[in-house]
């Protein structure tokens, strides 16, 4: 049994909590924490945890913890992930690894001091069983060298504070972890392109946005992020290859025929879209933990992912293409184990 | 922490075994028997268990066996689910209950005398996420009263002594649990219908047959059971409302465009396309036991479908309709509490 | 060019005279008749027609028609189709060829005497690209030999008077002859079942019913008719042989992903569903009036049509299989040629 | 009926002789040219055509010719719809309008002296089915204010002697003209990207290519144009709007269970996936003679076509963002009016 404690009870912190509670084996949920004392009990309470925290640090060096999930907001990131590594502690740290690349890459060196990879970070997308399916086609070589990749992440809506720049910091930052971890190329540079944007974003915020990846085996990258497009949590993915190309299925839902159509529902939040990948994500997560290999996304992943996003911000800004620069990769990092299977795929 | 045993170490018996140790939240494996031994130590051996027996029985009055699964032949099930009624302890039992409808009612009627639910009968498409999406479909109304219902049931291949009766008891038992928990209804009546046999049967094998029951409702369901259809073990399901219907989607699977054609994968065995129904059929029965509410197909459940194909059979034989009488149900299952939902859907 | 009269200024009539005068190449409408006046003129004001005639005999003979639609009542398509023989002309007669099997025989062995074809029967459905292409993938060996077909047959809705006996003779009559064209085979008994009817029926109608056919090949036909189904106008088929199954795609329709589902839209009415294959029809039917070579549904197919109908109206009555004869097969029709290949298609 | 006469007997000029041939109400394929005259007398005698040219002008000038369709080769475009326009007859021009946007701009300039539309160019998808039900859901609002279009354009396979330039000038331009039409504005920009090129392709050529349009409304405009994809001809188009988005399904095709797989076939040529839209075009251009009110994509279009396309090829050789000017319209086509329905659809 590996003793979890999760640090902040806000959305995705409870995700995790009630993944852990009721679908992941090997797993005990023992500690919760928040600095909203009322948010923390309420959630221990749900779960039916005794040990509550104010304070993460405390948590993250209670004894009756083994492991921590890091779900406070982003800029706690890097100062809990960095008590978890001091701690030896095995972590799972909420996307984005840190707040900037520059504090990105604090954590990864210390990691890289430490000399073992402690740290996940949570792009469970890599858990989602279609996914996983399209990485094993395309690694089997079923289109031939991949050419073209679109990834199109569509949601319903967001709050107004959701402006231009966390179109990319909180949304496309997960299509660039997918599409590197799925083609296994790295990103070399971005354009950020916005047309007419929808009238339901406030005054100045560009949504929908077309950002544009060049890869270092050449491979161009489409993404499409639309965070107010109303209809539904819509995510699809398709790579070109020279022979063909490979698709993601949405989840299959009952055809309903009525009323003159043919329809099927689509999700409309993000937990439901990839409940099975959070608990594939956890229980992958829970079994590297028993077993000592690492699995998902790295730190350097993490820190991968923040360079690029900040890049892309960065062309939004000017209106050009900019290029990125991740040739600085710790030797820790260079050959990544393959992940386990997941439990139950 | 619940303890379970498990009778049978040959396919559901592994399938069982492997999908509690690896995917079931609160569960521990501790027991396998098996009449061969060899067999029985070579699970355990793949599963780390240590407790290995060859007779069922010991492994059930073990005390540190506090749950059963029976996954041993099906004229074994009468006398091992007895027994473990007798223990008090709860049974999953693969179908059939039993092997003829009169030995599933003396463990109908054991149970009925305990006056408390134990067993649970091991049809898992009730914990099929696609079932279960379109059952609170049509309980919320979304194609109005129910008027006929479809159950598609096609498997590439099975060994030669699968013959006509056993396309019944062992294929379309399925489909029978499915309809009337789907439905609600019970079955008043069957016709069986062949017609000319795929030349891949051995000489006198029906196969595919198609099978008609009335139920009480007048809802008409047409199955059709198919073991020798080569191209794909593939389940359907469509309900025909008064006011729309509903089709069971299949699991979704990436799309390749590739050669000429677009095509996804089929599954090819039943332990691939319900592969989700079975974690999920486990870690309902392990909350269940915890919480002391049962879930899934009962005893009575169990005997209904065992009556039904009965006189599907006899249907078969005498090429004529056959009425069905299951008028005499134990209070003890008059009212079957809702199910608790099934955890991560 | 050939001059074409239509008989019948009604649903069907109106739906031929529009196509014929838009989209068929090498055919001039020339003359209308009906047996009430203002409809005939109002039709052939539409698509200015200058000859109307009340009296359908007096359009037979006009000696600028060259070939005639009967779209009358039903009752009435025995003696014109007997008028088009004596006269000499080419002939496409709606379903069905006749009211009765009896005067069906009567037109059939006119014909026959007659010693060539000018008898087409409008089962429109063997012009539409779909079951073309469903029919070519049979013959070309797809999916091994049938074993069963499928046709589902579901409409929207039927005025009161449309009773139990017009859902086999003005719907199933359409499934019945798309079987036999496609499987090749001649059906040669015939069951009815009928569960619970709508509450959309009149009192005493059964809607909708289960009509189960055997073939002479050994393959069994499941059709489903429904025809207060509400939800659209929807066709279906199904093949399944010994090595795959043939499915009848839906016309293609926009995918709209909106308001939390993605649909698309289901045909209402059967012109809308079948325009293609209308079009067709009347194409291939002007191009072997030419051409010299029958196509399409023949006199024998539409006696055959009304020959198995009956079998099942008595099915329905009697609740009992019923037998089909229709050994009695003039030579005239002993190998029909294949069809011409439909224009466009 | 509108006598027609077909310059060029190559792919195109086929393709349209035998549509004529077959399945146009109201014309009559009455002569044919081409500088081959064997080629010319191939076709000539296959069709039954006995007035045969090897000079296109003679052709023109026939008075037997109501009507003409120009197929020969781009850089004869400009010289022989000039003196379509000259004798007054009505042309239906393939694209491009003309070689070069300065030719097409003669063209244009004729038409508009003359202060009538005679000119047509075969911007066939307009005609096509499912992008017409694209474009009427569009207008009828079904998914508010157009923001993002995808255009998907990909062939199997092309001759070596296809290069960088002709990926615009022959394929893009259809996707040119459907976004144009569709959305009814105006481009006004833009970008051409390429990765990796196939290693199907010759040295030296981008394939595939990215090409992003800016619209007059705001629109962002993203096509793929892939010709060498070796696995289908494959069309595809999404609009994404405020409110939803809206996607063009593929022609229907049976569905085969077969071998493991859920499988449909791809068209592999353009005459095949769009073998509806040519037979709708000329169907509609033979109608707009008769009536007198021009339908489909006008001097305009094909004039703005050849612009946008030479503002493409000189973004891919400078790897720039490059500006179109469309603002120079003559008033001749201010107001387009809505085109004719479509006949059968």
């Amino acid at each position: 049994m590996v003793s979890v404690g999760v640090i902040g009870a806000g959305l995705m912190g409870t995700t995790h909590a009630r993944t852990l509670a009721t679908a992941v084996p090997g797993a005990e949920l023992t500690a919760i924490s928040d600095t909203v004392s009322e948010q923390a009990e309420r959630l221990a309470h749900e779960v039916a945890v005794d040990r509550v925290y104010g304070d993460a640090p405390e948590l993250i060096h209670d004894p009756g913890v083994d492991a921590v999930i890091i779900a406070s907001t982003a800029p706690t990131h890097e100062e809990f992930a960095l008590a978890c590594l001091q701690a030896g502690k095995p972590v799972l740290c909420e996307k984005p690894l840190a707040a900037t690349a520059a504090a990105a890459r604090q954590v990864l060196d210390a990691e890289a001091a430490l000399g073992r990879r402690l740290v996940q970070v949570g792009f469970m997308r890599r858990f989602d069983p279609g996914y996983r399916e399209l990485k094993a086609a395309l690694d089997g070589g079923a289109i031939g060298a991949p050419l073209i990749a679109y990834s199109t992440h569509r949601a319903p809506t967001v709050p107004d504070a959701f402006d231009s720049e966390m179109v990319i910091t909180d949304t496309v930052v997960h299509d660039v972890d997918t599409i590197r971890w799925m083609l296994g190329q790295e990103m070399t540079g971005v354009t950020v392109l916005a047309g007419r944007p929808t009238s339901q974003a406030p005054a100045g915020v560009h949504d929908p946005q077309m950002v544009v990846f060049e890869c270092s085996g050449g491979v161009l990258v489409h993404v499409e992020a639309f965070v107010r497009a109303q209809y539904g949590y819509d995510i699809r993915c398709e790579v070109v290859g020279e022979a063909g190309t490979l698709t993601l299925s949405p989840p299959a839902t009952a055809l309903v025929h009525r009323d003159g159509h043919a329809t099927v529902d689509l999700p409309q939040r993000f937990q439901e879209r990839f409940a099975d990948a959070y608990i594939a994500e956890l229980t992958a997560w829970i079994a590297s933990i028993a077993d000592g290999t690492p699995v998902g996304a790295s730190a350097w992943d993490g820190h991968a992912a923040t360079v690029i996003c900040e890049a892309a911000v960065e062309s939004q800004k000017t209106h050009r293409p900019v290029a990125i620069d991740l040739s600085d990769k710790p030797s820790l990092y260079a050959a990544q184990p393959e992940e386990l299977l997941v439990a139950g795929h």
